[in-house]
């Protein structure tokens, strides 16, 4: 998920993560729908809240990997170019990361 | 989404609500799809944690919704009657809001 | 911590709660300090970082107590009583947790 | 607060952000201390919960900088010199971060 603009070196080993990724969120798409269909047949809410929590902390585990990923490609790579690139991509994982603490 | 288990009283204004929450999980459900076609596409993790943190977001409001629910029907119709059902009642509450601040 | 206006009885019991509160506070000021410590002594800020989160975890923690003694306390007996103060103290506790979730 | 084992390099410009995060860190304590008076003279606990929130909001926001700045200069600075160490740097950005988002 983080090709460079210039290079397409990092894309190795990153096709089986791809479908790790896809795995994840097929999974957090049927939790989503397994709480639509608990909504529709009047479960108790705080059943339903639990599973809330677990689609958010699903979700949580998905960004966290993402930053990993992030970092260990997209910033790293660009900081051994150096260059403003370097800066901008560690801004854009500070902002990212800012609003997943927030979220 | 509260109905306690021996009376239906508090279902009165519910089905309205019924239908805010099932559209807005429509929503979070379409949200889930084009993140997964962000991952599909190769889209740049930066941008993918933009939508994931959006949905976290949305996800928490829901809950807080069924929280203030919970408490404003379940809790109060239940300390009203008394006894054990409404100490029963809260700790749920309590015990959700907890997975809900450490999710 | 959740004295009604007009009556005290859900006192008892509470101060030893209140002693076990200060000890906790006492111990994160002790915690906060030790965060002053270590960027006077220029330590490694992943060290630091450390002691922010538990520090955060700490206070989520008294959080949700005061949360569940709220709800327990001043919220029940509200319910008891009936009347308007029941909501009003639902809907302070309902936003309480909307900004400790959001924190 | 991210001097690295081998280089002073970093170092400029840094004792103004010290001097910053001290007296950021310093509110902090204060603002425990005002919790830990608020508890000693039986405040309402939704009062009390008003300033956890605001003083957990206040770490994050610290924590939040410190991310920043130890991608700025550490991970930066270790990225251009190549080697494990970057690898290391980013990992335990990683693992901070995680425990920022589940604190």
């Amino acid at each position: 998920m983080c090709p460079p603009a210039d290079t397409g070196e990092q894309h190795h080993g990153y096709h089986s993560e791809k479908g790790a990724y896809l795995r994840r969120m097929g999974r957090i798409a049927g939790q989503v729908k397994g709480i639509e269909r608990m909504i529709e047949s009047d479960t108790y809410c705080i059943d339903i809240l639990t599973q809330v929590s677990a689609v958010t902390k699903a979700l949580q585990a998905v960004a966290l990997g993402l930053v990993d990923e992030h970092m260990t490609h997209c910033v790293l790579d660009a900081a051994k170019r150096g260059g403003p690139e370097a800066d901008q991509k560690i801004k854009e994982a500070s902002d990212a990361i800012r609003r997943l603490v927030r979220s």
